[in-house]
């Protein structure tokens, strides 16, 4: 494989209510009340040792929903103009690694139980990391085209439009 | 390829002053001084569009210096004690995916100017995400293992343990 190729291989799974985009909360921060279940699978139980002295952590993981094509334009949910999709969370990116930052309510064996979760069940997992606020949270931080539509962000649901 | 398994392409390098691990702040939080060039591949250039409007960015990228057998017990540069990989930052993880949040500082056609950078130089770029503080800020967070030794953070660097 070339140096500019990089096969992952799920390490596990994320277990949600959301069968399908439609209706998702599209970022956690709208979805507290959701729990999740992330499973590890039994090989890698052992790395998960110390994360429950974490209260939040960042999950990776593939966007297997959404359709294969990659768009470098993309309208996203909080928006109707096209963006560059750099600048959006958008599924359809030319990598279609997602991440999300939530809540560890425990850590039990292979599977950590987590609130705040906004992926579609059966999600292939590809990393876990410790949040940590003095890596992950600058000073301050200005949010460019989604400043004016993110008062929406807890309400606005996913629609079809990356499917 | 099995579902399990997901192929992902480089979109670019992060440019940056780090030759190898040794020396390099451990994260960006350590760096803030420190100025590198995230140059996406031409193929990609338009997906930068609106990126400037954002003052911070999360860069993923592959971690490809570092040793590629994975390690689910690790010894982070924070801590003398082996930790499950899955509470650390360690690039020794099963699927070496790094992350960092950086400072947006320009951007112009296929090239994004940060500070705070703390990967080493020709760091294959997977994505590139826009950092909303409503998505990616919780309200409070624990740092487990990472609370006593944190406060040097700023002044640690990287070793040879994981090369």
């Amino acid at each position: 494989m070339p140096e500019d190729q990089f096969e992952y291989e799920s390490i596990g799974v994320i277990r949600t209510p959301f069968e399908s985009p439609d209706g998702m909360p599209i970022q956690p921060v709208g979805t507290d009340a959701v729990v999740g279940i992330v499973e590890v699978y039994e090989l890698y139980a052992d790395g998960l040792q110390d994360l429950n002295g974490f209260s939040h952590c960042i999950l990776l993981y593939h966007f297997h929903a959404s359709a294969d094509t990659a768009s470098l334009q993309v309208e996203p949910f909080l928006d109707d103009e096209k963006r560059g999709v750099f600048a959006t969370r958008a599924p359809q990116r030319p990598n279609p690694i997602g991440l999300s930052v939530v809540e560890i309510d425990s850590v039990t064996d292979h599977k950590v139980t987590v609130r705040g979760i906004d992926v579609i069940d059966q999600t292939p997992l590809l990393d876990i990391k410790p949040f940590v606020p003095d890596f992950d949270v600058p000073s301050d931080a200005d949010t460019g085209w989604l400043d004016a539509p993110k008062s929406t962000i807890r309400s606005k649901q996913a629609d079809e439009r990356f499917l």
